[in-house]
């Protein structure tokens, strides 16, 4: 098991130790549960007290809270917790080279050592970057390009021709590459038009469980660095996002949308496709974009638009039975006390 | 193959036998297509010629309709059916031990016999209890506990430290256990706060297929006793729902919401996160959740507010183009027949 | 690699030549990128500049660009491309028999060669269509019927008794035949209805990655012939879609739905349980279908209504907050120049 000095978890988050820093720290622990060898987080000045009677040997805080436990105090203390709990508890990364005895792997496959592949895995025609941990039951289509450190999660499906950047995690149940929605119509018949494109995922890109990102129809389908998307999210053919995006569970981004940098998406937000979104957009849960956004800020509703515009229509909605009442009965006062219209 | 007696079932569902009782009963079928041996339902007394007319043995029926056929007499025909239907088609389960050779199985795993183990499934430092079916290719992480008489159907993915009541049902796809969607932003970059908690699944619940539910940041997941989960619904971190709830199709609950009893979603429902909704609530499809909900009764709408409420506004908004016009039309009249009003 | 002469290409399109016909082709490229040896598509006259500086050795145009490459003039240059190019990108289909030494395949399961069963396929006592590829991890439950050629990507699942037409296309993470969302309320608690049906999948159906068509509880659901689901759609119980129908991604068809021919449905659609919707209607991304719909069109909103309705609708509510605005001016105009009303 991993220890630390206070000092050193000081240092990775960069605090200032308030004393003992030689103090040895075994892990993360909430203030109610935590004990001597364990750092507790006070996210926040009004836990004070409960920061106060925790046994917890030190904490990470915004304000010196004058208690006997070892203290680092940071500006943000959300960031540091992050920090001192990957520490703790890292994504799995291989060091033992393993290749597990039932998994299937294409002869002209590259692997770049050490790798952890798991039960089940099949690889065909592709390179996996070193450190790599691909899980039970991962399918690895002919030509796929993983960088280093990636953890693909039991049951990901990589369809052929994808590239996915360092340190990537798949959960579950992910979907890369898959065929785009294309088809042309012939009086009533749908014909399929291949998909000849592949999908790009950048660095450090986190995708959540049962998600799926489809191959371009002719070019690239390309997750920008850093992306993080959760459950169940949905990128069609020839989608390209920016940096540093994210997009809660169940977001459905048609085909061909292009998305600027440091974008956020609420759940269950859907887009048309071939739509424009610039840099710095917040879209809230359940909106749905029907036209490009050329602006920063934020948007929701059905059809998406400013947020603050939207909110006063939906107070003007909720206030519209009353509105009707109103207007009726100032339409009866105007009509019983002026002379009726001409007739025509 | 199972056969009962017209007695028997009658036991079963608490029911009146008029007839023969002793007649033998080999499966249930619609009254079109029953046989002699075959027990049908009469759902609605509407049917009462289709059952005079059926060759069913027996019939189960909320009312004497005075035919040949064996009649069991029950108060509900729905749940008489469901019982019956369940006792002719049971559930998998484990009878005699069984582990296919191509499973991987940690030496140190408990399996509780008899269990059935599948084709390719991978299991962890786990523990499986006895009468559990594990279909192909599905993989239990290290630390997971599953009680007696599960049935999980082929390639379910359940991570590390996932904890499963009694009589749980787990459809193709699903994912218990993936990371939760937790960042902390430095800037415009997302880092990764480790999900340090797990998931406790309650006795008898299911779940279909292609759903995700996430472990918790820190502490549990929880999804009560006996919840029943259409396709597709995700559950972030920390969720927590009480007992009996139902969540149709694609329900999408947010991260930190704590749901009571007997509450009842419908299809691609969303909720904010950190909501509170009390016991016996009914969410109609399509509905976003976007405050508490702490009053019991009928929700509807985006936002969602009282079901009757909604129903009215969107009356008004239906209407809202003519009423459009007839205040503009009032305006005008007002116009023309006051004097104008006073020039700033 | 494949190759083929201009003149047999026209001849696949039903294009007239313009050119050298006996130009051999090896495959397709957008204009841009295309050398001597690929064929470029014009799909309207705004690229003629593009057609004309491309280095394609031929082109498909729907007028001729009096250019040396060789061009095939054709009407639908959409529906030409789709031709060309699944010619030079067939999808997958078996030829020389190969069962993967780590195949699981019941001993009566009834494999018509050639087939490709990939590594970790389990099936069970079914039938597979001759010419069909089941790639790595597929499950096939038992009584299941694959007509020829179909194509089922990694990881996807049918229950038992799912009958599945030929050239069907299944994208990973398929999940088919997962139990219907059927429950009797006794008191608060959900007793399960075993779903006693199956599924039929006509005949050129495609179907996305991390979909969920569920089994009827009595009678099958039913997928129509030529129908293209996109990702992550879901089908309940004894739901039955006509032929040539199209549902863009996370389309959530609640159960016993009838839907006719030629219905396209947008991201994100919702029904209500028990509709009927007639041939020919399409609905618009993010719709919630409450009723039925019996008249072709366009349909769109929440709930749905005639779409251009919808819209004049939609304007009306953005105006709201004017009208609000000046309906209470014209409620104090009124007030301010008219005697008082009557008191009570």
């Amino acid at each position: 098991m991993t220890t630390q000095t206070v000092a050193s978890l000081a240092s990775l988050v960069e605090g200032r130790v308030i004393g003992d820093g030689t103090l040895s720290i075994r892990g993360v622990a909430d203030l109610r549960s935590a004990g001597p060898q364990h750092i507790g987080f006070v996210r926040d000045v009004k836990y004070r007290d409960a920061a106060k009677l925790s046994s917890a040997g030190a904490l990470i805080t915004p304000i010196d809270l004058e208690t006997r436990a070892a203290q680092i105090l940071v500006a943000d203390v959300g960031l540091a917790f992050a920090k001192v709990a990957l520490h703790f508890h890292p994504l799995p990364r291989a060091v033992v080279h393993s290749v597990h005895k039932t998994a299937v792997v294409h002869p002209e496959a590259v692997l770049e050592e050490p790798l952890v592949i798991g039960p089940n895995v099949v690889i065909g025609r592709a390179r996996i970057g070193r450190g790599s941990v691909l899980m039970a039951g991962v399918s690895i289509g002919d030509g796929c390009q993983l960088a280093a450190d990636c953890v693909i999660f039991p049951n990901v499906v990589l369809y052929h021709g994808v590239t996915v950047g360092a340190r990537v995690v798949m959960h579950s149940g992910t979907v890369i590459g898959s065929d785009g929605f294309g088809y042309v119509r012939d009086d009533a018949t749908f014909h399929k038009v291949p998909q000849l494109g592949g999908v790009q995922i950048g660095d450090d890109v986190e995708i959540g469980a049962n998600c799926t990102i489809d191959r371009g129809a002719i070019g690239d389908t390309k997750i920008g660095a850093r992306n993080k998307l959760d459950n169940l999210c949905h990128f069609a053919h020839n989608c390209v996002t920016g940096e540093d995006c994210a997009f809660a569970a169940g977001a459905l981004i048609a085909g061909s949308t292009i998305i600027g940098n440091r974008v956020i998406m609420g759940g269950h937000v859907l887009t048309s496709g071939h739509l424009r979104v610039v840099d710095d957009v917040r879209v809230a849960g359940n909106s749905a974009l029907l036209r490009d956004i050329d602006k920063p800020g934020d948007y929701m509703g059905y059809p998406a638009q400013e947020k603050l515009r939207f909110l006063r229509q939906m107070k003007a909605v909720r206030e519209l039975v009353e509105m009707k009442k109103a207007f009726e009965a100032l339409s009866k006062r105007v009509e019983s006390l002026l002379p009726p219209p001409p007739s025509l």
